[in-house]
């Protein structure tokens, strides 16, 4: 047991052996069990999550592909009878990747496989030809920084294989989003990481990089991890690798994008707001089915099935598509900015921005007074077999509303093949199995239609 | 237990009850856990490998890229002290694969994920712009037929994730070997495939495909499972599907190349001969690291591995590194042709060609008197684990020597992985588990170690 879940269990048995609140599971059981049976006889989201990502493809920040998504859900919302249907406008980065190509130029040639890193500038038209300087760490990097001058350093930093994928995320994500500042500060030229990747079939993974202020700009890729694997390997074995990097990526002025708003009126308590949700936009790779369509249309499917069914609460239940997250949670942070008045009346804010594999629990960010209410869901939730929650970070777009005291939760799912297809072409819908979303569905419709309805709201605090 | 199982049991019972034969594993146990444990202590196969597949790439048939990587194999046989060194001429076929491209272009603009199949025509420079008619099977093909005249036919065909993923292989890649035959009839302009994989990262597959005489000649390619799916996904909302096709694929001249042979001489009977090898060709893409690089010099390194072991059998063992599998097993054929005079004193042929994961068993093809050496191969080959021989094809470039009636082997590996990478650009190095490429060395050197030394010689006939 996790010392978040001993958090958890005490929690709830100090709750319950206290008697100071009804039991949520004896209220809402019958309901819960509703919305899970018909969650999952139910096929809608997958079709939804299909028509979208099929229809609008990936849909970067600043896109057309972007906003006609969004024009579309905006129509299909209100098609469901959803009320308050609007989009709220976002100023959003607008980065365009361009043409690119790294080519081997010795020791022999060969196209490799690269996908430019967001937020990168580009190279000259003629690109960069450098010697390639492969390093295992920013320490290593440090041994070799007198070698670096005038190179393109590749970062060959491993994925590990065991322990929690999210917690390697994590660590190894460094490389990607602060690799550039730290070669261009011992002269590189050119930067390139392995992919950030649990499994890789050729398949170059993008995501965000940034710069700092006082170090130059220097282009940053990501090579695929064979790719990566075989540089390394020549430069073990004495050869010169140089190779060639062509990036025509750039930086236009700001775009407008919009957050997807939508809200089921509360009965009694309008002004009391749960909102749940994904983020619409995605990389530039892929259909953006996973990372995170899936997110977007589970958190929309959940409020249809309440609507569906009857289920109608005493508070708002309001579905968010953020705009922008892959650039830094631009429409989360817009969200919380432009309802700040309102925060205090937002009960709970729910993401799913994991992928939408099999739900195994929430991650509650919030004060421990809410705690007997997130295991009180866990309860509720079993009928989805292997459900526990857990303490921690929720996700990017409610972080911003947590900061203001509003509690938190994200969907946890099975993590095992989330760093497969994160940020890469294979990110489509073969990936969603349309029971495991249809479970995520149901995961996300009782969190909020308990939150929306129980008598007395969550606690807010720090 | 299998039926052939049971055969190969009740062959040994009958042979230990019988007492005929002296027991291979009372006279070469010790001689087998030398072999097995300096295999397992030695990545000098993993070292080579990497060097082959990384300094000259992959290796199609009629490519500059074979032809130096077949000097290189030549030299370093030549250094290995190894005898006979020397490449045996054979006429190949050169198909070429040129630019290529598939471009969706209703009900939207995106470039697909595709590989042409090897033998295919290109189209015109222009490319093939037609309606596309996704198929499921050569049924679903005749049950549509009047509707495929002008169009591009895709055969949408899902690989079962179930089962035997060889026996799954055969009945699917039909449609990658005929399915251009098949679409012609009915008056298709291209053909167009769902590649033939177990899992996908937007990583189309390759292989080979033929015409016949009397039916127009269409280009045939594969797309990725993911764009498969979705290009049938549009179909079934009724959404018109359109696609640019452009090959350059053309077939030049017959070529020349070499099959590889390398003798380790017989100190009794040099004029008696074991076979063992894998093929040196590849597709054009990604390293051919697996299929069959791995093969190719897990074979070499067995021969290598007894020669440093002192382990010198009263037989010649012959390593042959056979070309151009890929188009229709062309260096086996030679081989056997070269060698007919020879054959009735082959005494056996063993190849790796299913990559060379974790060694599982050998699959025995000949007549059942050499059952009892199979099964005795089994025990000596214990240590490796769960290692438990069958009967049935063994494989490609042996099999030509196989119709005339020398006993065939071929290495059975843990069959999880291959089809995900089997002809694909993923097809690299890190694909090679290092102590994984041991234990074939180990099994493929135990197993002519004790063919090309034991007593009587194992029995021909068909």
């Amino acid at each position: 047991m996790t010392r978040a879940l001993a958090c958890l269990t005490t929690a709830l048995i100090a709750t319950t052996l206290s008697g100071q609140q009804p039991s949520l599971v004896s209220t809402y059981g019958s309901d819960a069990s509703r919305i899970i049976a018909a969650a999952q006889s139910d096929s809608s989201a997958w079709r939804r999550l299909a028509d979208l990502t099929d229809t609008f493809g990936n849909r970067i920040a600043g896109s057309t592909n972007l906003e006609q998504a969004i024009d579309w859900v905006l129509g299909e919302m209100k098609k469901d009878g959803f009320a308050n249907v609007h989009g709220e406008q976002v100023s959003v980065p607008h980065w365009v990747r361009g043409a690119e190509s790294a080519e081997l130029v010795s020791p022999r040639r060969l196209r490799l496989h690269m996908l430019g890193l967001g937020n990168s500038v580009g190279t000259p038209p003629a690109g960069i030809t450098a010697p390639v300087l492969v390093v295992t760490s920013f320490d290593d990097l440090q041994k070799h920084a007198s070698e670096a001058k005038g190179k393109i350093v590749l970062y060959d930093v491993a994925f590990p294989q065991e322990g929690d994928p999210f917690f390697n995320y994590g660590n190894v994500v460094a490389y990607r989003v602060a690799g550039a500042i730290q070669a261009a500060k011992v002269g590189a030229v050119a930067s390139l990481i392995r992919s950030v990747a649990s499994g890789s079939m050729q398949s170059p993974h993008t995501g965000v990089m940034v710069y700092d202020s006082t170090t130059r700009k220097i282009p940053h890729a990501a090579l695929s991890v064979e790719d990566a694997e075989m540089l390394h390997r020549m430069q073990d074995r004495g050869q010169k690798v140089v190779l060639t990097l062509k990036m025509q990526a750039h930086t236009l002025p700001q775009a407008h994008s919009r957050n997807v708003v939508a809200d089921l009126v509360g009965r009694e308590k309008p002004e009391e707001v749960v909102v749940l949700g994904g983020h619409i936009d995605s990389w530039d790779v892929g259909e953006g089915a996973m990372d995170d369509g899936g997110g977007a249309v589970a958190a929309w499917e959940a409020v249809k099935l309440l609507q569906r069914l009857g289920l109608h609460p005493r508070r708002t239940v309001r579905v968010v598509l953020w705009t922008t997250e892959e650039f830094g949670g631009v429409g989360g942070q817009a969200y919380a900015k432009d309802h700040a008045s309102d925060l205090p009346k937002h009960v709970l804010g729910l993401e799913s921005d994991n992928g939408t594999f099999d739900p195994r629990g929430f991650m509650y960010n919030g004060i421990p007074a809410n705690l007997p209410f997130v295991t009180q869901l866990d309860s509720l939730l079993a009928g989805l077999g292997n459900f526990h929650s857990d303490t921690g970070f929720a996700e990017t777009d409610v972080a911003p509303m947590g900061a203001h005291g509003v509690p938190l939760l994200g969907l946890k799912v099975d993590p095992s093949r989330y760093f497969f297809y994160h940020h890469t072409d294979a990110d489509m819908m073969d990936k969603i199995d349309p029971r495991e979303l249809a479970r995520c569905v149901a995961a996300m419709a009782v969190a909020v239609y308990v939150a929306a309805d129980m008598a007395e709201p969550l606690a807010h605090g720090q």
